[in-house]
């Protein structure tokens, strides 16, 4: 194989060979996947650039990863030794806002926060917002069926997909869906591309379906607890209420300790955990009241609702600061099983008792609303630089448990590489198989993120 | 092949194969497809049953056409020259309703309004409901990505379908998906299965999403217009100004007439067209008098906003007795497009060209606030027995304008035997080759429902 004929075909401004600038396109945010050495990165301008490369990939049978903007917490973006690195990052068009029919065409390579921008003279939004929203591309979050803050609300990302175009592995490119809000024509493939990890084909842009704007500001309601369980309960008595929050976070201590010994915010000695919530309809007042009164009945030490928004941007700030946080304190895994929100107690418990018996640090927070708990596992280096066994211990004991509880191994940051060798237990082998198959319907010749997925 | 070796396996009394009781078995209401004569049709009573089944058929290549309650009006249903029929009507046992994950574990058969009175008790609904709600089941409705009344704003099917219990063709049973409300590993098989028209899989059981019941009842705002255009518009302005209504349904001048002949509802001579709205939130009254701003704004001569149940349920029943008074009037080749929302002042005036030009009958109403139109061509059969080859022109005509506008051959529908000659316009070659692989990975023998779908 030889890469000048691609950069003869595409330009070689679009082509970078050299190892220390490929350096910074070997990894994502999963800093324990172990990524290879590619034979190149490719900058793509245009799906025809994307067409070419996969052309002469599917000639030379050369791996290709694509990636946007490298935040996954996955591994599904870690280069794969020889393989061609496509990065979306140029392709930043919005190609066109419709408020007449509320949808977005977009690149793939175009900043998630970038399209509720756009969107906004029209009083519309873009809903899925995960806490990476002004760094990670649609393109990625498409590949993940990213989730976020307000989804137990709006939806997830595969919620507001309404069509692709996407290149196949041998280069041709196709699209799927549609710019209506019903069709059944024909298979579901834009579901089925929505959370591939880049595995069966390259997303090239997106419509995008957005939503009015919320009619007035979230009114949010804070609560701490002496006890991780009661946040729980709490939580699951707003699930069962029926309420409808627009946003339900949970934080643990160990996090809420971490950002506290870094950005002093104040925190009680005996807060076991902290619960953010909002709520942003016309009846967010009431919502938020009905709200109170549970988190109250959990036996919450304290509660405020507020309708500030310079407070709650300071309460989301905590939120937000967990990941930060935790990565002060050492090497994270940041784990992200999901479970059926009656289970969330169950799972909080399974977390706190699996970091006891194996003496792993473990923080939480968690989209509670959702049933989707992001344990990090925190730990150093052992002295060869690998990681201590005990942490694996430790997250195989909760992911079992996700499981058992009847949940998954991944809400939302997908499989990549770092969740594969679970991932027959939660599908079974005749899944597995099924998927296998779907897998070689698209990429015969298994050239598109091998070893990532499934 | 040896229908008596099946009948030994799972019992005589689930199978019949008098030709007389198999008649009832062979159409769906698409009137216009041919059915051919099956071997023995199935009532499968169990999971078990229909994996036998699915075995006996893989090893004597026979095909299988699955059927719920025979609604149908793409012609999917309809049973194949020498096919097994398995009708899943007696597989009617709601398994699970659980108000904390507020989700309902229902076998295929179970009525799509059966599972509402179920969660009743617990104050919440099912959401996706297709007008056929009191007769068609839930298998049928997952396999046709049924739409409803309220879909547009509670989604379509799909969109509450967490898992399925499915047997692929060779009698494995595989779950697809999971009980939690995020979830992202491994690929979206689940949101394939849904809307494939029997012909991936047979569904069993399926894991569905339950919602709050509305905190108040429907305010119901109705509009009678001078011209379709006008009413149209008023769609149009309705779903640009973000108002959110829990139904948006258009009713034309034809269907009007119809009903009006036949049940006298005081038709207005000059009436054109008519538009149902309602909406169900807490701020129902803002949103319904914005609708009555926007209905006036397009022209209507008349708008009246009702809070009153019994009113708002004479009003439905104007929109339910369209299909059955349209019957009354010939044959029926009822159609389903979609277009983008902005483009349904253009699809109407299409359709109503087509009607003239070819001097058929078309009667139209529509999910109007999804874009999604229900042109009815109504005509009698020719001598012959066949359908007037300007019935044909006319819908072909209609199909092609629906995918100028950026729309779809079928909105909820879906394609069965009817809309198959147009499909690879929609889709293009490409796509329909990712369609046949991913039809080969799950059915490599081709005997789940052939001839279907895509
Ligand atoms: C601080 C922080 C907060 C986060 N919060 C959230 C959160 O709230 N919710 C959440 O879901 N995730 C979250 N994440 C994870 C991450 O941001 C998401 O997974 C995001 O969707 C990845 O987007 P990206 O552009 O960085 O993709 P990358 O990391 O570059 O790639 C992710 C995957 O998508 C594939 N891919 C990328 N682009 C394409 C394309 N165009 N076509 C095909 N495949 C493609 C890659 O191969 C890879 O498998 C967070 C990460 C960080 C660092
Ligand atoms: C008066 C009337 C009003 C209607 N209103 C609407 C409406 O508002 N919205 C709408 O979307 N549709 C509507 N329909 C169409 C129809 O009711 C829907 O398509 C419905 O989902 C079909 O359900 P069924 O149980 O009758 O399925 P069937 O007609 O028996 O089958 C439909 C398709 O699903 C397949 N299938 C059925 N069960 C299974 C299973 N368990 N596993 C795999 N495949 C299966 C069949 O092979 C076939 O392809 C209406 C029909 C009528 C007659």
């Amino acid at each position: 194989m030889s890469v000048h004929e691609l950069a003869r075909s595409i330009g070689s401004s679009r082509l970078i060979t050299d190892p220390a600038v490929m350096d910074s396109y070997r990894r994502d945010e999963a800093h324990l996947a172990e990524p290879g050495h590619p034979a190149a990165v490719m900058l793509a301008e245009t799906a025809a650039d994307i067409s070419e490369a996969l052309k002469w990939a599917t000639a030379h049978r050369v791996p290709v990863v694509t990636r946007g903007a490298g935040t996954g917490l996955a591994g599904g973006g870690t280069a794969v030794e020889g393989c061609l690195v496509i990065s979306t990052t140029r392709m930043r068009s919005i190609l066109e806002v419709n408020p007449d029919d509320q949808l977005a065409v977009v690149e793939a390579g175009v900043i998630n926060a970038d399209i509720s921008r756009a969107a906004d003279e029209y009083g519309l939004m873009y809903a899925p917002d995960p806490s990476s929203f002004e760094i990670s591309t649609i393109g990625g979050n498409i590949a993940t069926n990213a989730g976020g803050l307000r989804c137990v609300k709006y939806g997830v990302t595969r919620d507001s997909v309404l069509g692709l175009e996407v290149v196949l592995a041998d280069g041709r490119i196709v699209r799927t869906g549609r710019r209506t809000v019903k069709g059944v024509a024909g298979y579901d493939l834009t579901s089925l591309l929505v959370g591939s990890e880049g595995t069966l084909g390259v997303v090239t842009s997106a419509t995008l379906k957005l939503q009015p704007k919320p009619k007035r500001a979230p009114v949010t309601v804070v609560g701490s607890f002496d006890s991780l369980r009661s946040a729980a309960d709490a939580v699951a008595a707003v699930v069962r209420g029926g309420i409808g929050p627009s946003l339900l976070e949970l934080i643990d201590r160990a996090t809420l300790r971490a950002v506290d010994d870094w950005k002093r915010i104040g925190l009680e000695d005996n807060t076991a955990a902290m619960l953010i919530a909002q709520a942003d309809g016309v009846d967010a007042d009431a919502a938020a009241a009905a709200m109170q009164k549970h988190f109250e009945q959990a036996g919450a030490d304290f509660v405020a609702v507020s309708q500030d928004a310079a407070e709650a941007a300071q309460l989301l700030e905590i939120r937000r600061l967990a990941y930060p946080a935790s990565e002060r304190l050492g090497q994270c895994l940041v784990e992200d099983v999901g479970v059926p929100r009656s289970k969330l107690p169950d799972m909080l418990e399974s977390i706190d008792r699996a970091a006891a018996e194996h003496s792993v640090k473990i923080m939480t927070v968690a989209h509670a609303g959702d049933g989707n708990v992001h344990p990090t596992f925190v730990f150093d280096r052992t002295a060869d630089g690998s990681v201590p066994e005990a942490v694996w211990t430790a997250a195989d004991e909760v992911f079992r448990r996700a499981l058992e509880l009847g949940g998954t191994l991944t809400g939302e940051h997908g499989v990549g590489v770092l969740k594969r060798r679970w991932l027959s237990l939660e599908l079974g082998e005749d899944s597995m198989q099924l998927h296998r198959s779907i897998k070689a319907a698209f990429d015969p010749l298994g050239i598109l993120n091998p070893g990532k997925g499934f």
